[in-house]
């Protein structure tokens, strides 16, 4: 069956060199694609070949890129690749990539997720050039079916003075149905409630629009997303599930969350997958999910019937769940709902919601701030992500990491973060799989107290109090949150100069 | 006229004494009061002198004090006097309390201020077992006639075991009118959209409501608000201000803001008061204002005809701006509306009206990073406030600060600021009195050459500068945000070693 039925733009299909010809030395190019899924499989390719002999020849050719968030090796690692990036926002976990932002190649602007569309509109990113965006289909009216992510295609097509679409015939034709994408958005003073009570309410359309004089080339492509096998989650991740459910159970019992929990966020990783697995094992019943990344251990929920409803921007299956979500795409349909990043993870839809937000971490402090983005506080690993728009808005939240990385030579708890995502006020739950710390009401120096007890690693807990009691004692007229400023980050410093912590 | 009409509550009038004595040890008293309006005016005298005696006598007799956010010496003071806390939420700016608070003899849960009432209602903090709320009157019907701040009256009046109400008359009986208290605050999953979309629309009731029959007394009072008589704009004030209204009307120009700008945020303090003062001389027309609370500036411009409509939870006037309020009070009815904190901060409407939001800090570092609350890392000074709910979600958000602080032992642009309130993604734009920096889209490194560039104090910009190029130099594979962790806290070190940095 034809993917291009629409008589307009089937007049613009081309090659994805002809396509890649479109993009200019300079440009800003928004792309589709959201951790691994939906991001354009032929264009970026052709024009990293481009780039490449463009700088073969002497000349110069960079680009700034634009997209919902992570794509894949044949986007950011091959751009990379020919050092074809000048800037890139709002996020990347390409490792290629990673090594060029850190070595000051590439400007990096590290965002909210909820927050790219919105300042793309604002104006705080420049104009944007091209955008290329993956379908899975264009009907005959010229509406776009989207694919496995929406990430910020909507803004993307919108703003772009010029137009690629890929249309990737690997992608199942049923994916019509599964978008809602909100068109109430605009700049203030023209801003509206979002009419949005519930994770699967529609409040948009399924389709993405486009105006069909943008657009300058219609690719056609057969080829998957970028999926990463997951982790089986190993003991610790396990023991942090088990902590964090328990958790939820207590909750329940206090009377403090409904019976059939609030609506579930959760970050990509082994650790938020694990705990998606204790749920299916657990009592509860009539879950809901409103969340950026729909990952195996969801796909579980709704296979067992726990999970009634779930919200997305985009997919992030491993091969084995991509296959049995493609074997089974009707079954899914009516009971998941991609949407766009900036409904996915807007604060006002969070906070109404009552969202769980579940997030891993890379070190927290005694204090609870939280470090989510910076190794050793001047390379970036990843980003902030979305972890900032559902934390801060949460009705609860938990950060979760094992206690040490680098087989002990690193503790996740230190004195002081050395970068902050999430500061002490954002920051509710604390679990290693050595234990929870419940910090939710208390001041500062109660909260080290039970940071250091609860999810220190015993190797590094005494040095802890030992720096919360000499701060303590140091300064005893500064004793809300005491520091001793010329070992706070001592710890990192000693990483870096011996290799150890 | 009488201020107490309802033949029930009528009942129930009682001395200060006899109403504090339904206050236990240990009890949590959640009071009214916002920057040193409506705060009440005997009860908390009435209590100071029980714990006094009590202490004398050898008796334990603390309690957790809760309140909208600064109060005035005879609460937070005396209380602090007689040392009578042992936890305060969720902001204080007395120099007695923050004394305690920094001895380690007070705990205090520093906490955005759209977020306390939430807490509360999700038992963040226990249970409240006093409420005491200032009013103007009380209606035949038992409905309240809310006094000079909202803050978080409505959520204690509803959480508290037992309420006692001072009926102030010294307040304008003419406040009738003045408020908007939205009852359609709900705890998740059963929250709807607040249906607002501009600063003045009302979407709740002119009245607090109690239930009579936990009433335990009203009691009778005759007193002003603390009305802290403000700075006169100095030049370096008069400079940021000129600096943040030039760089609006380029905003505006740009095609970024509208002609009549968007709803303004300001803090409290003398700076963000020129910037209003440069607004009355500027050609914008039209203004409107979404903000905490009401500064003598906004008055000003209130009563030129410039600014249209008003919303805040709070009075924070002068002595001679509070006398011109109450000489014309008829005048301000229909152009002002005070809601509850949870409104005035609340992440949903700020985002959705899009609010232009002016804040102080202390210190801000090179990255963009902001300090609101904390002196030298360990030390809190007031707390962070409204701060994080404007700025996270504003259109356009300012931190402003002096560049020099005690004479220039301290600089305000530090490697690295020693506690982080508001993150390098939420921080548009830093202005002080030597330029403006405009962070929006840059990354980090782009951004440190740019804050060092315009907003350093030549004093120290060129150590600023060598900090950020051996940065770079000394871990070319960490350059993202690149920092010497042994150095990055050395400046505040050193003023605490050496008394300058």
């Amino acid at each position: 069956m034809a993917r291009v039925t629409c008589p307009v733009l089937g007049r613009r299909i081309a090659t994805a060199e002809e396509a890649a010809a479109h993009i200019r030395p300079g440009d800003s190019v928004g792309i589709s694609g959201f951790t691994g899924a939906g991001f354009p499989k032929a264009v970026p390719q052709a024009l990293a070949r481009r780039i490449g002999e463009a700088h073969a020849r002497g000349e110069e050719f960079r680009i700034g890129l634009w997209s919902g968030a992570s794509t894949g090796p044949s986007v950011d690692g091959a751009l990379a690749e020919v050092h074809g990036l000048d800037k890139r926002l709002p996020y990347s976990s390409d490792p290629a990539l990673r090594r060029l932002i850190n070595s000051g190649e590439v400007d990096y602007v590290d965002a909210h997720l909820s927050h790219s569309a919105q300042q793309a509109w604002f104006g705080f990113y420049g104009p944007l050039d091209v955008a290329v965006v993956e379908v899975a289909a264009i009907l005959p009216n010229g509406l776009l079916v989207p694919g496995t992510s929406v990430g910020n295609n909507k803004t993307w097509l919108d703003r772009a003075e010029k137009v690629i679409l890929e249309v990737n015939r690997w992608l199942p034709r049923d994916l019509e149905g599964f978008h809602d994408v909100y068109y109430g958005a605009a700049v203030p003073p023209h801003r509206i409630p979002i009419q949005l009570t519930h994770p699967l309410q529609r409040i948009g359309d399924p389709y993405l629009r486009v105006d069909p004089a943008k657009v300058v080339a219609v690719v056609e492509t057969d080829a998957p997303d970028r999926n990463s096998p997951l982790d089986a989650p190993d003991d610790s991740s396990r023991a942090m599930a088990e902590l964090l459910v328990d958790f939820l159970r207590h909750e329940v019992r206090a009377g403090r969350m409904p019976p059939g929990l609030l609506p579930l966020q959760s970050g990509v990783g082994s650790t938020p997958n694990a705990v998606m697995e204790g749920l299916l094992h657990a009592e509860f019943e009539g879950l809901t999910s409103f969340t950026e990344v729909i990952q195996d251990g969801l796909l579980d929920l709704l296979d067992a019937g726990k999970l009634a409803s779930l919200s997305a921007t985009s997919f992030g299956l491993s091969p084995a769940g991509q296959q049995r979500f493609l074997d089974n795409v009707g079954s899914y349909k009516g009971r998941i709902l991609l949407r766009s990043q900036e409904i996915s993870n807007h604060p006002e839809l969070v906070r109404r919601l009552g969202v769980i937000a579940i997030n891993g971490m890379i070190e927290a402090d005694v204090y609870g701030n939280v470090n989510s983005s910076h190794v050793m506080g001047s390379a970036i690993m990843n980003g902030i992500g979305g972890s900032g728009d559902f934390a801060r808005n949460a009705y609860l939240n938990f950060f979760v990491s094992d206690s040490l990385a680098k087989g002990g030579l690193i503790s996740s708890i230190v004195p002081m973060v050395s970068h902050v995502d999430h500061t002490e006020h954002d920051v509710h739950v604390l679990i290693t799989e050595q234990g929870l710390a419940d910090l939710r009401g208390l001041s500062p120096s109660d909260r080290a107290d039970r940071v250091i007890a609860h999810c220190a690693h015993p190797d590094y807990r005494d040095r802890l109090r030992d720096y919360v009691d000499r701060a303590r004692a140091a300064r005893p007229e500064a004793r809300h949150t005491p520091h001793l400023l010329e070992e706070a980050l001592g710890w990192h410093a000693a990483y870096l100069r011996d290799g150890r912590m």
